[in-house]
């Protein structure tokens, strides 16, 4: 682990940071579907979106608004409607929830970011919204993480919330961060959406490279179905309250801070994935020896996608002849002669050669790590080393159950 | 259709072949699991194999024997034992198959080539294969494709098998083809082989080039799984006993000759997909619009590959927001406002607005494509338009059923 240690508070965590969450009437369940951050002044903010070619208005309305300026004071997310594939009146509705915000705080209409989540082709109900926007903003508090945490999922099982503390120039340093996302359950009802709250000063450049790079080995390196949503938005703000002096550039401190911004990142990250739809465990695959990260990155994330992986996992057979199959077609040039495969503790393969092991024993490992994984820090750990270089790379995925195709396939739309 | 008809023979229909199928007691089953294609003369080769840097003996073996001279007389297949994963050894057992074979058929061992399909890591039965070769080499005939066919298959439903004719300079050319796979079902029981005999006379380079072209719109395009054999092979002979004027050079005839080729590859391949594992029914992904054809087959595959799609479609969902989504994350740049989906001859997305349409009859219409694929030829089919230019691309995958999860997780080794 890192310097720095885990603390409570979520999004508001770091000072300077209020939160609500509350039911506005846009899911048609009846639970909290309207969240909202607010810095108390003006926050650098980054951002990294989907690379989807067919995206949501807020996501365009969140580039455009971060390439003209970086200071933000709040995001606000609504859960139920996607507002992706409106055309023009999804455009425009998009805009107009950011004006109803922007008067109700008193604050400019620049200064919000938009995130949405649920259903494509429907559009935002403006009526439920623009009721509720004076609710949510009365309801802000110090201590409102919970409550956004729980208005931003849709069929997640779990809310997903971190917060860590460090010590930077003897003043401690927050970032706290909270996320959505467990696959695609229902029907277009897509979307990981994550938003980092931070105390530090940072210049937005540097903020925006830190936020990339954490993103990468993180969100980026998740995979619950191989899916990229029209949603997937990831939003942080750094306000400065911490009254650390500003980081401008690279160098021990920012490093401290992207450090611990990653490990936000990779919580938030493996907390989807072990809330995967139907993930009766979280599996880790680490991978090294490859020529550079992104080499060992990408051969993680290939056997962390392998449906014939997932669903050897899920039937709790140790079968490396499958993780040495998806090694093989993730692009990546290596040398047979030189994989290495281990599963838990178990050496299935090495110097391309198999190796004998005890077969019950490591099915037995897949199965501790069985059943209701999103309640449990269980993980099956695959370790992969295809030859000599100092490329390293993780990645998480969950197992592919019955239960992903049921719920999948039998919700209709 | 093209300018050919279907005739009977498989890989026996063109002239000078013949073939052969038996049980040597490779496969634990003791269903037939040793099969041979025999060109009567000297047969230009062409190849196209996994792209997987985990490959198995026989993969190498055929690269080397390509790479040195294209003339070859015969092809081995063994089903049982994938001989991947298998080191030195392996290498050995595969170089000892050909030489079994070449001193029973009298020719020179460097004029055949193998294929092996069945377990990673395990070695071929070297035993059952010396003693099963008089007996294969004995069952030579000219009508033995179907022997063949059931010979190299190992969890397939049914058997793959094609022949067409078409006529070049007033003389009739063939082209017969078999082929084996239906994703991944037992634990590293995977592999897609197909196997094409020609009567025609090419020349090797062109025969290669048109190999390859023909596999990029067939094997290349269809998808069960996602994931890569370690043994993926496409091999295919010309041998001229048709008596037509060598090809050497593109034109008419040529482009005649490639499109049954391209035709053969076609039926083989979507014979795979249909019988993908648990699938219910065949989905055809035809792309139109777009950049150029690579880039329109590369939005089809992502269709065609995303498990939300398939599992919608296991579900009976005309769910044409996932369709976007997929389409939206295949990596190729397109303007989401001239986005147009069908399905089947529902209209659901037009100009990137989603259009009403009849939930009801949309769901029929999935609903009667349903229930055991591989008897029968009923298919989904999902038409998506991305703009005004001339590529055009089309790719082939199955739906995702309970009956696959229960398939790779339920076998354990």
């Amino acid at each position: 682990m890192g310097d720095w240690q885990e603390i409570t508070g979520g999004v508001t965590a770091a000072r300077g940071y209020k939160a609500a969450g509350i039911t506005a009437g846009l899911k048609p369940s009846g639970l909290p579907d309207l969240a909202l951050i607010l810095s108390d002044v003006d926050a650098i903010a980054a951002g990294v979106f989907t690379t989807s070619q067919v995206k949501a208005a807020c996501v365009d309305f969140c580039r455009q608004r971060l390439q003209a300026k970086h200071s933000i004071r709040a995001i606000l997310c609504n859960a139920g409607q996607a507002n992706a594939a409106t055309g023009n009146q999804g455009v425009r509705d998009a805009e107009e929830s950011a004006e109803l915000l922007a008067k109700e705080l008193g604050i400019s209409t620049d200064a919000i970011l938009l995130a949405s989540t649920g259903v494509i082709g429907q559009r935002i109900k403006m009526d439920a919204l623009s009721s509720g926007i004076p609710k949510l903003v009365a309801a802000l508090s110090e201590t409102g993480s919970s409550a956004a945490s729980g208005a931003i999922i849709t069929t997640d099982l779990v809310t997903k919330s971190i917060a860590l503390e460090t010590t930077i120039g003897d003043r401690p340093v927050r970032i706290g961060g909270i996320a959505k996302g467990s696959g695609m359950i229902h029907p277009n009802m897509a979307t990981m959406l994550a938003f980092v709250t931070c105390d530090a000063a940072v210049s937005p450049t540097l903020w925006q490279q830190m936020l990339t790079r954490a993103a990468d080995r993180s969100f980026n390196s998740i995979t619950v179905d191989g899916d990229t949503s029209t949603n997937d938005s990831l939003i942080a703000l750094a306000n400065g309250q911490s009254r650390t002096p500003a980081i401008i550039e690279m160098g021990a401190e920012a490093e401290k801070l992207e450090a611990m911004l990653t490990a936000v990142c990779q919580h938030l990250a493996k907390a989807i994935a072990r809330d995967g739809e139907g993930a009766t465990c979280l599996i880790e695959v680490q991978v090294t020896g490859a020529h550079d990260e992104i080499s060992a990155r990408q051969i993680a994330k290939t056997i962390a996608g392998s449906s014939l992986v997932k669903s050897a996992i899920f039937g709790r057979d140790p079968n490396w002849g499958r993780i040495a199959a998806a090694a093989g077609r993730a692009g990546i040039p290596f040398e047979e002669a030189n994989l290495q495969i281990k599963l838990g503790d178990f050496l299935m393969l090495e110097n391309g050669q198999p190796l004998p092991f005890d077969r019950a024993a490591a099915s037995a490992y897949l199965k501790q790590a069985a059943t209701g994984a999103y309640l449990k820090d269980d993980t099956v750990l695959i370790s992969v080393s295809v030859g000599n270089g100092h490329g390293t790379g993780k990645a998480w995925g969950c197992d592919l159950s019955y239960d992903y195709v049921k719920i999948n396939a039998e919700y209709t739309t």
